[in-house]
C-alpha cells in the first residue's frame, strides 16, 4: 500500500461528511496567498481559511516566477481577487543550496542541465522582498493596494512581515 | 482593516497554541501533491494532511508548467519524496475560457501579452492526462513509480482517479 493509498482512503472520509457543495467560484475573500510548498506550513491553519475562501497558490520557496505570475493573473481577472500575501518560511530548503551546484548535480546525474533557475535564496527577507517586487514590476496584475510578504517561523509557527 | 489584517489575526490565534515546532524539513509522507488554487480545494483537508506530511504544489488549473517541475525535482532530489498525486476538479475556471481569449483581453487592456500561456482547458480528464504526461516526459524528476492523477468533485468532495 503506497502512501498516495492511504490518503485516498482519508479522501474518501473526507467526502463522507463533505457539506460544502455549493460554493461558488470565486475566491470569498478576494485574496490570494502564495506560499512555499514546505510540509510544516500549513496554509489553510495558519490563516484560518476554510473551503472556498483564497486562491493558495504554493511552488518550491514560495518564489514568484512566471507560473505564479500566471496564476495571479487569472486569479485577479477573471475570478476577482484584489490582495495578495506571500509566504516564505524559515529553516526553508531553498537555503541549503546554490542554483549552481543542484544545476551541476543534475547534469552530473542526467548529462543535461534543466532550462530553469532553481532560485535558491541565502538570506529569506531578502528572497520575499524580491518576490514583492516581481509582482510589482508585473504589467499582467492589475490590483497591488494590498501585496505584502511574510516569513513563517516553523518552529514558533508565527508570521512576521517584511517591510 | 483589510482581509490580509484579518487572516494575520487568524495567524496570532495559530502561533498561540503551535505545538509542532520540532518537525524535520523533509516531508514525513514523502509526497508531492499538484493541486489546483481553487479556494474550495482544501488539500490538507481532503487528504488528511498534517503539518509535516507532504509537499504542496499549487496553481491555476494545478497544470504542470517548468515551474511545478522545479519544484518536483528539488521535492525528489533534495527533501526525498518519491510520490506525486495530482488533483484537478470539477468547475474549474481554466475551463470557462480560452489562451487566446484571455490573453487577447490582456493586450486590449495592457497593450501587449503576456508570454506565458495561460493553460487553459477544456476537458479535465485529458488535461489531467496531459500534466501527468508531462510529469513522465520531463528527464530531472527521478522517481515516477507512483505518479497518479484525480478530479476533485467540489459539488460531492469526492475524488476520481483518472486512469
Amino acid at each position: 500500500m503506497t502512501v498516495t493509498d492511504e490518503l485516498l482512503a482519508n479522501a474518501e472520509r473526507y467526502a463522507a461528511t463533505f457539506d460544502k457543495g455549493g460554493l461558488p467560484l470565486p475566491p470569498a475573500r478576494r485574496i490570494a496567498v502564495v506560499a512555499c510548498m514546505d510540509a510544516r506550513l500549513n496554509v489553510y491553519g495558519l490563516l484560518g481559511l476554510a473551503e472556498g475562501d483564497a486562491h493558495v497558490i504554493r511552488n518550491a520557496g514560495g518564489v514568484i516566477t512566471a507560473d505564479q505570475l500566471r496564476s495571479l493573473a487569472i486569479s485577479q481577472r477573471l475570478l476577482g481577487t484584489t490582495e495578495i500575501v506571500l509566504i516564505h518560511h524559515t529553516d526553508c530548503g531553498m537555503l541549503t543550496f546554490t542554483d549552481d551546484e543542484f544545476k551541476e548535480s543534475i547534469r552530473r546525474d542526467v548529462g543535461v542541465k534543466p532550462s530553469w533557475a532553481a532560485e535558491a535564496f541565502t538570506d529569506l527577507e531578502t528572497d520575499v522582498r524580491q518576490s514583492l517586487e516581481r509582482i510589482r514590476l508585473d504589467p499582467f496584475i492589475p490590483v497591488k493596494d494590498s501585496v505584502r510578504g511574510f516569513v513563517y517561523d516553523v518552529r514558533t509557527g508565527r508570521l512576521s512581515e517584511v517591510k
